[in-house]
């Protein structure tokens, strides 16, 4: 009887070492599809910009530091094809069966290329993997592609643009919606659009690609396409299996990550959490939050009794050098859950202009029933992330605009104005509540 | 009748402003003592650093700009004497009386040089008023002191040391106490010893300076004398008046910034506010606060009731490019408010390692009995402000380690690493309550 793990990269091998550390005994098996665990995906862009030389570098440990060190059972190239929960096991491609007391499904998500023709030739690529970041990177070496189109102008659709520009190639973001980063914000959009058309990237929204050409994807030429775009979590194994899924398409989880099969958890990509702004589920596949659930499937898995309450949709992206943050709702967003919204968007120096501050934007959003704070975003070149953790931490906790107001923040010269721009914000914010 | 504002510093302006923002009507006069207003004294070190290059780049607005656009009565040179609530009037150095309806004291703190004797030197300093650096700035350009001492080792003390060592200057620091920087941390003590240290600054705690020698002070030979220590608030004015003091020494006032007299409110150094962690009154003189408390002071003489609830003690200074921050108790704060305090001190990188990440130290202190975050303090050259703020907001709504634990932090690779240094100290420290 075993602990197994399908998926080992981010949630997954969190899922195995939380496990291992509180039960030194327990076997514990980590079934990965891939030749590779325990990566940084975050870091696939950089690898493609060239910052980060080798994929090794990328690689947290190796299966072999894990079966040694944390006699984990590492197995890559493990593709698992069947969950048998009345039988408790797993079964491989080899037809390999393996049991399982508890397990944990951490199959993580895809980019489903499937509707878009075309998306099969050799010039198409996706970055999900660190497989799809080498056959990317020896692909522009190569071929020496110049004119690229970057489908999707999400986190990862950006990401990829400012790598491929910063490589001198002409890059293309061709988006769908109307707006960027999955934030129904049109001025955050139009400040991403500025920042990547300051850098001679094309931004086009509205534009719904059905097809890829050999020479061009709609009407823009190009040599090299990137598929960002039509991310879905990979639940067919556990859907077949009996594990339900919840309104958003992901795994649903009690706040123990454990479904609606007993002693089966999920983590990552491939679940669905609670929005502690809306107290609804979501689904907001991200690195940290792939950890952090990783972490308590894991120890629950292994007869903890953690809980993770959830999220409240803080994510950051630089952008040529900037970074764009944002965390709880848009107004937009805000509207659509039946708030009544008022938010207030301030720029300011991040330090005193004596010490070389740098315009930086704040908006923040309220809920005007409960003078709630519920959302804001943040875009500069300095202390962005710290700013934006500040608004995330008091979305935690539900915290009041007027409350907000008079948090005693740090103050010096060489990192903050005697006002920083959060609250500088919640004073224009507080005005209107 | 009219709003008197007694100091036209940064709560003094503050107050001022704000009162007119609230009442168009209102007069208003401030009066100033010193020939400027609204400068920036937080940035005096860095005017004797020659990082800013003029006293007129710390100036906010002139005397002119508030007269003139804000129709406030300010008046430098302005030396107030005497305070009779009765009459409900100041009286001025030169003899005139003027009346108020409501009086706002921001009076701010001195550096008490008196307990020191050969203090009056012409080579010896304090770093308190624009007119004090522009003397300490002439000295050292006319008389070229090699060999500098710094008495006090708080924040403009190693700041001014910090500024005198890039002027190339050899700089001892001499401090009366065992620790640094007002907080009674050891390990935090250490490490900025270990800075000031390593970028060739002496420091020597435990060393009580009653003499200034014309050529040492101790056994330390020196041209130049700063003194940064004896700190004391600007109370007797208001004493003489009938404002009550409280335990900490300063002006005492509730959450409106009103003294014990009706219409007489206060603000800025001079003022005691409260610690959010603690419950009790404190004293800690920042120009943050000053600013806080200054808006809140200038609201409620206008006619307003707006609140400041009080402090956590958060503060960041810079030593050769490294932030030392802290904000709440320190393990040794903590038991001497009779807590129970557990802690954690981890080392962790800024960003991942193949995103340039630098070593970050992170502490955090928790309180046993009820599992509350009570402190924190965060090292290092990267995202230390934006760090010890989460901890500050987190300290305001009184949170608990284990859900700092799961805070949804920004997570990318040029920002920080995937677990952010507060979560992974989060985790370490939840392991001991």
């Amino acid at each position: 009887m075993a602990l197994v793990v399908v998926g080992g990269v981010a949630a997954g091998m969190s899922a195995a070492a939380r496990a291992r550390r509180l039960d030194p005994q327990l076997p514990i098996v980590v079934l990965e599809k891939g030749p590779a665990v325990s990566y940084g995906a975050c870091g696939l862009p950089y690898l493609l910009e060239g910052r980060v030389r080798e994929p090794a570098d990328l690689i947290g440990h190796t299966p072999e530091y894990f079966r040694k060190e944390r006699k984990i059972d590492v197995r890559t190239g493990a593709r698992v094809t069947a969950i048998s929960h009345p039988r408790r096991e797993v079964v491989l491609e080899s037809g390999e069966r393996i049991k399982y007391e508890r397990l944990v499904i951490a199959t993580g998500a895809r980019c489903d290329t499937s509707t878009i023709a075309g998306a099969g030739q050799p010039h198409v690529f996706t970055l999900h993997t660190l497989d799809d970041a080498e056959r990317l990177r020896a692909f522009l070496r190569d071929r020496e592609p110049r004119r690229a189109v970057v489908i999707g102008a999400g986190y990862i659709g950006v990401e990829v643009a400012d790598a491929l520009r910063r490589n001198g190639l002409r890059v293309t973001v061709l988006e769908r919606g109307a707006d960027v980063l999955l934030r129904d914000d049109a001025a955050f959009s139009a400040a991403v659009r500025n920042m990547l058309e300051t850098h001679g990237v094309e931004l086009r929204c509205g534009v719904k690609v059905e097809t890829i050409e050999p020479d061009r994807v709609a009407d823009v030429p190009c040599d090299l396409v990137i598929i960002a775009a039509g991310f879905k979590p990979n639940v067919e194994l556990g859907l077949e299996a009996g594990v339900a899924t919840g309104r958003t398409g992901a795994i649903a989880a009690d706040d123990h990550m454990e479904t609606n099969l007993r002693g089966v958890f999920v983590a990552g990509d491939c679940a669905e959490t609670t929005h502690l702004v809306t107290g609804r589920p979501t689904w907001i596949p991200l690195g940290t939050t792939a950890n952090k659930t990783g972490r308590v499937a894991g120890a629950n898995a292994a007869g903890g009794r953690e809980r993770f309450p959830g999220v409240v949709g803080t994510c950051i992206v630089g952008i040529f050098g900037t970074a764009f943050a944002a965390t709880g709702l848009s107004v937009a967003q805000a509207r659509a859950e039946g708030l009544t919204p008022v938010s207030a968007r301030i720029e300011a120096l991040s330090r005193p202009g004596y010490y070389e501050g740098v315009k930086t934007t704040v908006e923040l959003v309220a809920d005007r029933a409960s003078g709630r704070l519920i959302g804001g975003s943040v875009i500069g070149e300095d202390g962005a992330a710290g700013r934006i953790n500040v608004i995330a931490a008091a979305l935690h906790t539900r915290m009041r605009v007027e409350d907000f107001e008079r948090l005693d923040l740090a103050y010096s010269p060489p990192f903050s104005p005697v006002w920083d721009p959060l609250l500088i914000a919640a004073q224009q914010l507080v005005k209107q509540l």
